[in-house]
């Protein structure tokens, strides 16, 4: 029976407060209106922005509205921009609506018994059903397994486009990155794919070190290994001067004062893939003086509609790695166990979250 | 007579101590040895570099030893790179001992009554003679007017090359600079060269504005002038949303983190021109994160040797300005009358010492 035009009833993990767990509630998801569609979502995950965004809020990130579902992923995965600019994924589109976690019109599709949930960045995948804009549309081909390619939705193509698109990576280069989630490891894999011949992978969970070999990583390195020496020091003395490229994939204001001081200097370019919203980064004026360069990178600077049918292809193609960093499934009902191994350290990179 | 071999006695005006107005002084100028040239300084200028250094060390200057023969630019105007690379004009050979004002061999060249004066920066443009490595050296043609060409030794050419080779400034494209002594006149007549169509001129002292629209300014703000709202967002009125490249030409970090936000999201970029060496910048992490860059540049991104002959190729063809910057004119016993002259804020924008 065709549910056009129909409200449709399903669940949905409900953020009700911030700093309390998720509660999966019967939710009530309206029909798509002008430029926006209705989307079943088959899988999703849990990333730090969720974690953050529930526990931290008002801290790393910006205050928004609660009720909210959480989560911007998905199948159907969604694109960041349809700008036509050859300079930026960016698209201003619903820009401020999209943040406060509203659709074009201002309103929410999403309801609890007459109550608005407000939408996490105009996405929440969280939910079995939701309504997009078309903006956030990328249509892929039907033989690409969805429990992987949902993966594309953020993490791994923000670190592999850091790499690739935002620092641009040389052959014969040598990088440094921080941090070793979903976002670290798939810089990894960008930098050994753009040619990068010494790539030093940075964590304090020595347990990410394997997968971050298997990713590419030259050398790895705990910084509580080396108490004695700053990190960003000794990357300059294992690299004659600092690296060409340093990623930050943690999102912590510290952490990217060391990536950007590990940079050789002339020349060297620090890409920010960490997310944080409300803090500010202290950096020494005389690091840039000496020739450095510091950007942030935003979905790893990919045009989503064109991009992540082109990222498909490549992991198809097995170009890009994607089924090494699912470690575990959870059921929708299962997502605040997914949201505590996540924050536990533990070597699990990326979780799925079975939707239906 | 030759003086080959020989040491030569001159004048200098030599800072005995930082704060204290410098002093001329009959100097010994030995010869030079291994891959030094000793040269008589024509002309010289003052900066920003040089007042600082005087009067703000260990503030915004890094201390170094006194007593220094300061200035840093002059006839067979320096180089600041003999580098290889392609991707920088930075060279790092004696670089450490260029920074405390000695040569290769840890020694100064120019004593006073046995004591060793520092060289600034390896350079010392304050003295009629100078001994300096030969790789500061450009060699230009036997035409061009010294007393205007000699700006090409910082200010212009940093200004110039912050807008060309560090910003890429691009055709068609909108530009902010901050700060309009010589480097900010500069990035204008730089930003202008590159084709940009809309430049943004921002000084408190707006008897910079007349020079800054022969430069090439399209507009000129005064941000006392609107103090009911933050001059990033004034510029970003004036311009939907942002420039697409600032430059800051002050040397003060409050500046840059307003030419940074001054920036479009997406694509903007903020060039840091401005020297200061211990001061830190705050950056909001988000700036970064939606799409923009900072860089720093450093004598504008010219390998000096090469680029130096080239600038003042441009000059002679009057494709690029100096005559412009030269308000006033002083002979070496009045280069503390210079100094005043600089920091009183008067129109004056680049004043030549006439070293003989």
């Amino acid at each position: 029976m065709s549910t056009q035009g129909k409200v449709i009833t399903c669940k949905a993990a409900v953020a009700w407060m911030p700093g309390k767990p998720l509660k999966i509630e019967v939710v009530q998801v309206d029909p798509p209106k002008d430029h926006e569609v209705r989307i079943k979502m088959m899988y999703s995950g849990v990333c730090h922005t969720d974690w953050a965004y529930l526990y931290e809020t008002g801290q790393s990130m910006t205050p928004r509205p609660f009720p909210v579902v959480l989560d911007m992923r998905g199948r159907n995965i969604k694109a960041k921009a349809k700008c036509h600019s050859p300079k930026t994924n960016h698209c201003r589109k619903n820009w401020a609506n999209t943040q406060m976690g509203v659709l074009a019109d201002g309103t929410s599709r999403i309801s609890y018994k007459g109550q608005q949930v407000y939408q996490f960045l105009g996405v929440c995948s969280f939910s079995q059903y939701s309504v997009v804009p078309d903006t956030s549309l990328a249509k892929i081909r039907h033989d690409a397994p969805l429990d992987k390619v949902v993966l594309l939705g953020c993490g791994v193509s923000t670190g592999y486009g850091a790499a690739i698109n935002t620092a641009k990576v040389e052959s014969g280069s040598s990088c440094a990155v921080f941090g070793l989630g979903a976002v670290g490891l798939s810089a990894v894999m960008g930098c050994k794919a753009a040619g990068a011949t010494t790539i030093i992978a940075i964590d304090k969970n020595t347990r990410k070190f394997q997968k971050a070999q298997e990713m590419g990583a030259t050398m790895c390195i705990n910084p509580d290994d080396h108490r004695n020496i700053k990190i960003q020091d000794l990357v300059k003395e294992k690299t004659e001067g600092g690296v060409d490229f340093a990623l930050e994939c943690v999102g912590n204001t510290a952490v990217m004062s060391q990536a950007l001081e590990s940079t050789i200097d002339a020349w060297g370019v620090c890409v920010i893939a960490g997310w944080t919203e409300t803090e500010k980064l202290s950096v020494e004026v005389e690091q840039l003086l000496l020739g450095r360069t510091i950007k942030g990178t935003y979905f790893g600077g990919w045009k989503g509609a064109d991009a992540v049918p082109a990222l498909v292809n490549k992991y198809m193609a097995k170009e890009l790695k994607l089924d090494e960093f699912i470690t575990h499934s959870f059921t929708l009902s299962e997502v605040n166990t997914a949201f505590q191994l996540f924050k536990s350290g533990d070597s699990s990179v990326r979780r799925v979250i079975l939707s239906t």
